[in-house]
């Protein structure tokens, strides 16, 4: 496959390590993600427009909403404050404080809340308080596909489980990988790529665990890292919860850029729920602060009294048109033979590779690629078999990509 | 003094490490300078507006330019690119690099800008591509109040080699201390505190002697991380030039928090040198995109955007009035009998402590407070016997200010 020995051949080249940087950054990147982008810059520029499927980039106007609340934070009154330095904004905390009580009836206290330079410098900024270099932290597969250089370059060994067989946590699994030097599990729902919510019974049994384990070392608590990057995003109605209301020892992160659809610009928060014991609470709004003021994940004023405006407004992308593309294309691929994960949030749905057909998803991928349908391969997952599309696609490109999907069954179908 | 009680008090606390999270984080987390942002929130909430010559906080409305700019972004017409993730944004690449080379003569590639969340965050990223866990980098006090926190946080050992007696670079003190483990040396110019700018003379004989190091250690050069948040914020019409220009192993950070007077939003970038070795700067392009694809220190789009229309229209704040605020503090003080560092650059002033009338900087900096004005102690930047004022402060802030210093000569004056 085209794609395969491409990526080898990066992967060959970035294992050149160079003595002249640091070792963590050599380790942190050989990044499959990034090799796959660069395949792709090249091959697709011709057709990028017909049937891209891959990322969950926006392929359609932004909100109008957050546009004119930017509009209206710049056009404000201005004072000395406006672009001073500020430690924290109050306002902007309480803001979030009411959302989370109010929508899921979580309590946080304010000074719990910490606004974030987006979801990503959040977690690697919690990662580095709660690991020292050589600890390991437990991951989930199929993993979003930042992390394990996230944690590379904290120096911190990522261990990872796979889920159950229909991407269900595996509590005895994870059980199993706990290590004496295991600081902190990520866990990621609603699920990039597999769309799966844990259901609060999972996380009650992983919660029930973690709490056994933790009487063997009472001094140092296993650390839930929760990312709930997509938890507004959700269909069916469904309410959303997570470990966050139920485990004391999670540390929840948080982006807007899912929920308003807006990558390109960064903010999010860390959140520290009321049922951590205090004493642990007070350190890590020290830790935290004191990381935010030497320069880490340090957002603008200006960045921050937007979202909270988005916060006080209930702003969000719109769900029903997510979900009529969720419900389209499972329909229409299920009906055309293909395995599909039917995802209950996020932007993403998983489809197997029918072995029948290819040999591995990088064939998928490159026969899908043929037809001018860019999907992404599971490798970058650490999920083998499988393929993502995303949602954030058009209509049209939705539906260009259902026609792709049928042309491949008729070409490549073995004769009965 | 009441400010040394209570910062012992900080210390102490602060020692108290808990097993529950990383040592890097306990290591960073006494920082002398939040200790000293918690005495006065205390200490000082009833006189903020009178002397406030400590941080480098905007005491006036911004610049009527920026948030028109601003606003201008926000209003321009949108695609669906507007706020879809984006590596790099080419245009804003490219006004950069047009300003350098007009205003400085300094050659840089688009490809070799990167622009960042802030200084800060870039420092860090920086530091952690250049120098594994256990390894170390030399400093120069003083030194700016977080470079401390940052290396600890990175694992990396702090070497600090004091500057001569005229806050000049000492280049055998330098070469003293560096070692086999030694990969990076940290130099700020302009400097904060003492508003030095080094000479290209200095420059010069720094460069020849990394070159002379480096010729023993020819995998392995010794960078110099060349922190210019300054580098606009000079006076008297001086042209400012920097080691970036001449030593090829140099890494640029520059930020507009200081240009455009606002600290609150965050944005920056860093630079790689066109004489650093092409092999050099490819591999460090990889390292930076895929540390900036993970997360760190990624600007918001729209904040891009915004400063790549002030880069282009040359937007500063009014130098002519930090100057003018300079020139009065130095010649009021100075004929008050005070010792007064005139800065080349930079918001800030060093005024050096009378031992004949004050044992310490904390003592200066609490009868200074007891005037109802502000200064920070020279402790938080490694340098005794000094206190540090801000240009920043309104001109009202400032005449009040040189009562209050003439006070004290009156007040605490020995009997001759």
């Amino acid at each position: 496959s085209t794609l395969r020995t491409f990526l080898w051949h990066t992967f060959i080249h970035a294992s050149m390590n160079s003595s002249m940087f640091s070792e963590r950054s050599a380790l942190a990147s050989w990044d499959p993600f990034l090799a796959f982008v660069d395949h792709w810059e090249e091959k697709t520029k011709s057709f990028r427009s017909d049937g891209d499927l891959c990322f969950g980039q926006p392929q359609e106007k932004p909100l109008a909403a957050l546009t004119e609340t930017m509009g209206r934070v710049i056009g404000a009154p201005q004072d000395s404050d406006t672009f001073a330095y500020r430690v924290k904004i109050a306002e902007v905390q309480e803001a979030i404080v009411r959302n989370l009580q109010q929508s899921r009836g979580l309590t946080v206290d304010a000074e719990d809340v910490f606004t974030t330079n987006g979801a990503l410098s959040a977690l690697t900024l919690t990662m580095t308080i709660l690991a020292n270099p050589g600890e390991a932290a437990v991951l989930v597969s199929p993993i979003y596909f930042v992390y394990r250089q996230q944690l590379e370059l904290m120096g911190i060994e990522p261990v990872v489980v796979p889920t159950t067989q229909d991407f269900d946590l595996d509590v005895a699994a994870i059980r199993r990988a706990i290590t004496d030097s295991t600081r902190f599990i990520l866990i990621n729902s609603p699920n990039n790529p597999s769309g799966k919510i844990y259901s609060m019974e999972t996380l009650q049994k992983l919660t029930d665990m973690l709490n056994e384990v933790n009487e063997g070392r009472p001094d140092r608590p296993i650390f839930v890292i929760s990312d709930e990057a997509y938890n507004r995003i959700v269909f069916d109605g469904i309410d959303f919860h997570s470990i966050t209301e139920i485990y004391p020892y999670t540390i929840m992160i948080y982006t807007w850029a899912k929920t308003l659809l807006c990558p390109g610009e960064r903010f999010g928060y860390i959140a520290l729920p009321h049922i951590m014991p205090r004493e642990v609470r007070t350190r890590l709004r020290d830790i935290i602060t004191r990381c935010q003021i030497a320069g880490w994940s340090k957002p603008n004023n200006t960045t921050a009294l937007t979202y909270m405006h988005a916060e006080r407004d209930g702003m969000r992308t719109d769900l029903t048109v997510l979900q009529r593309r969720r419900d389209k294309l499972h329909l229409c691929l299920t009906a055309q033979g293909w395995t599909v994960f039917k995802p209950s949030g996020t932007f993403y749905m998983l489809v197997e590779v029918d072995k029948t057909m290819f040999l591995s998803a990088e064939d998928f991928v490159d026969a899908l690629a043929a037809e001018r349908v860019l999907v992404m391969p599971g490798f970058i997952m650490e999920i083998k078999d499988h393929v993502r599309m995303s949602l954030t696609a058009n209509d049209a490109m939705v539906d260009f990509a259902i026609k792709a999907f049928a042309k491949l069954r008729k070409k490549e179908a073995p004769a009965a």
